[in-house]
């Protein structure tokens, strides 16, 4: 991918001083050089993306990580920010030779009020650590994720992450309630407010939630979370055709309303995939069919909301919405429906090379681009489709044995030009990165996109902040 | 309060040509200059804030707006923005001389979505229509305030409004998907995305979300709605002492979990004052109390959630959280309850004079505030304290028979002082207008306040939208 991106030649190469400094900031065991120790941080988890950073620094504190950026906005010192490395559009990991900044040492959290329910942490808190801290004090995450085990919560907030609970609880944008982050120039901006509401000004934190870390690092959080109820179940359904999917959502929020907190949906493609390279994986119902929709309810009361879900599959099965279906009986099983979801992302990456796409499209007319990319690319790939399908928004999966131009030409520009022609957006949450910089005016207007660059270079004014990435680089030079 | 303000030298006067021109765009009977008909515009709700604008515009499309704005910026003439005109900070009307842009004639509703319950429309739709059309339609608005009879969805959006039912479906930040808006310097920006979920690149309409006009127009809003729920049930409750509202909220949470939908409160002096001025206003309970709590549940089953409501306030009675209260027996009474919370802006402007001061405050020491208030002004006013209290936000309003200087002296700084030292906001939901731009350093940082005036600078050169409002004067002038 970086054959296509040429290195700005106005950034700095790394020398003996710049290392010599960071030293003193940091201390040396938290200035990393050594090879080994900077694969794994100059390579994305998808095996797509590589740089060539020579080093990764693990500051401490929000002062050393202005000190960081301040010097190398002085030396125009190109840098990348770097939570869990689990994005999916090469937004984490360097180029070329930017320095990577690291936040997996910044991972305390702060504070926690039980009365209002609202966490403010360290951005370099790893998301499971978060839910079972939550847990433990009887609240949830409003965000819950495959890759929750590695991904970081200022790298959420820096991608504007969606995840498997958004029907439910909406966005980041909704949920975060304050933010520090770190500008290019080292200044320190502190908008960590614990208020539900605070209507004092413009609300910046909402450039830093989304922005992949091009306008400033994110280095604290603070984030409402909701009261954890008791009564969680999970039902693993089978539906003849996508249409009826559809209706079972637009009934599920009906029937269910307040207690709905995942719509999931998976075609037979992807359940075949998964039975077939993801481990522990088994079919809960007795044959194969061609889509599945996972419904997880959460409410405060278990008889009532196991009546309401119970009637709701019953009538959806009188109505023929439904196939066939089960509803868990234990947490166990429950986790077993989960696994089949979350764990398709692991299965693409096992069965070989996979292009993805992940796209926010009207819910009716979903699923037809997965029909169209299928008889468009014939037997020469395997094209699954799945999601969140309360959210509109479809992962669209094109798994081959190996990368090959040729079929990528076959996918792009095809997939971004039926997104933008039905008003859709090429990037529902997995954010632009360095694989959509160049294809982003097929979801944003011009004007919109120069008003983009425009406070890029405002806030940023020398690029140092993750380069090649967000935006188209015919602005950014 | 104009008083304490200069007017700006920088910004021209209006002259015949100038109106000539805006004449020749929108036609002669949308250029307002008749001096009765702009007395309504050139004065606030309250009448606390009084221009003398000469000019009042009413385009009809977001061209029209553009092309206003274009011709103000190359003129050097000043422009405040108006919806509805029910702000509550001085924001809406002009301070001296400002060209008034009406969006009132800009209420078209422009597509509704039953599938996904996304509504789009103009900017001059009043929200209660909105309401309405959406109850037609089987689906409700996530915000709902007093003013909803006269405000605008592009007011509401522009100040962030936050209203009664935040405590269940969050702000504006998480609810609007789009919005179209146009720059001081005649640009439209389409950010009128009707998709749940979109990544791509800096997501700027949240720069238009509560700048209260500041950075452009709000001329076309996209807002997730919610479907309606069958079953509504309202309970009108007292309390002993504060300390039992604050922990019948903490029981609320858990006990109603995702059915609750307000929490609202008002103490004894609130409902004298409600009784006393309001018409039609009378106590549900057999006698008085010095506390009172509203409670709202909103949810798809009608008997499981009447059964829960009624449980909740049993077991609230039994611990003595609840002296007394009553459940809604129909829409009628539900909606006299709601008669009371809600008319207390109506029976305090009724009463004489009043000074309001809209505050988020961690419960625990939300009441503190109104209790030294009114230690401090002793019997030369009446306080009261009302408020969202499930988003810790607290209505402190001192009303007297008149203006009264020494009173306003005795009141401010230390209100904002005592919020500023709790860590809390200066303006919840009201916005920051006219009335508070200097004193924003109360809730924001000078770091941020700096970023803020780039921003505006950036987007707004010349600074003729909304003047001497949102930012300090010291750094917008």
């Amino acid at each position: 991918m970086a054959g296509l991106v040429q290195r700005n030649p106005r950034f700095s190469k790394l020398n003996d001083d710049d290392v010599r400094y960071f030293e003193g900031i940091l201390g040396a065991k938290n200035v990393v050089q050594d090879e080994d120790k900077l694969v794994a941080a100059n390579i994305d988890w998808m095996h797509k993306y590589k740089g060539s950073s020579r080093l990764l620094l693990q500051p401490k504190t929000t002062e050393q990580v202005s000190q960081i950026l301040k010097y190398c906005d002085s030396r125009s010192l190109a840098v990348v920010p770097q939570g869990g490395n689990t994005g999916l559009v090469g937004g984490s990991v360097p180029v070329f030779d930017e320095v990577i900044v690291s936040l997996s040492s910044m991972n305390k959290i702060i504070s926690f009020d039980k009365v209002s329910g609202i966490l403010v942490c360290e951005a370099g808190c790893i998301l499971e650590n978060i839910i079972s801290f939550l847990d433990n004090e009887g609240f949830i995450m409003p965000l819950d994720l495959g890759a929750k085990g590695s991904c970081q919560i200022g790298g959420n907030v820096s991608t504007n992450a969606g995840g498997l609970r958004l029907v439910r609880y909406g966005s980041l944008h909704g949920n975060v309630l304050g933010v520090e982050a770190v500008l290019a120039n080292g200044t320190v901006l502190d908008m960590l407010k614990t208020l539900r509401k605070d209507n004092t000004g413009y609300d910046l934190k909402h450039l830093f939630i989304g922005s992949e870390g091009s306008l400033g690092i994110v280095t604290k959080v603070s984030i409402l979370t909701p009261p954890k109820l008791s009564s969680v179940n999970v039902a693993f359904l089978a539906c003849k055709d996508y249409s009826s999917c559809q209706k079972l959502l637009q009934e599920a929020k009906r029937k269910l309303g307040e207690i709905l907190s995942a719509f999931e949906f998976l075609d037979g493609q992807s359940m075949n995939l998964v039975l077939n390279h993801l481990e522990g994986a088994r079919n809960p119902l007795p044959t194969l069919h061609d889509y599945y929709v996972l419904i997880e309810t959460t409410g405060s009361d278990e008889s009532s909301d196991k009546q309401k879900l119970e009637a709701f599959l019953l009538g959806s099965m009188e109505n023929e919405l439904i196939s066939d279906g089960v509803l868990a009986q234990d947490i166990n099983q429950a986790s077993s429906f989960w696994h089949l979801r979350e764990g398709i992302s692991e299965a693409l990456m096992r069965a070989g090379a996979v292009y993805k796409y992940d796209l926010s499209i009207p819910v009716e007319q979903m699923y037809n681009l997965v029909e169209e990319m299928r008889s468009r690319l014939g037997n020469t790939a395997n094209v699954i489709g799945y999601g969140h399908l309360g959210d509109s928004n479809l992962h669209l999966n094109i798994s081959t044995p190996q990368y090959d131009d040729k079929i990528l030409s076959q996918i792009e520009p095809f997939v971004y030009e039926w997104t933008s022609k039905h008003r859709g957006s090429i990037s529902a949450e997995h954010g632009v990165g360095l694989m959509k910089a160049n294809e982003i005016f097929y979801s944003k207007s011009g004007e919109t996109v120069q008003l983009m660059a425009s406070i890029k270079n405002l806030l940023d004014p020398n690029h140092i902040l993750n380069p090649y990435k967000v935006l188209p680089r015919s602005l950014i030079s």
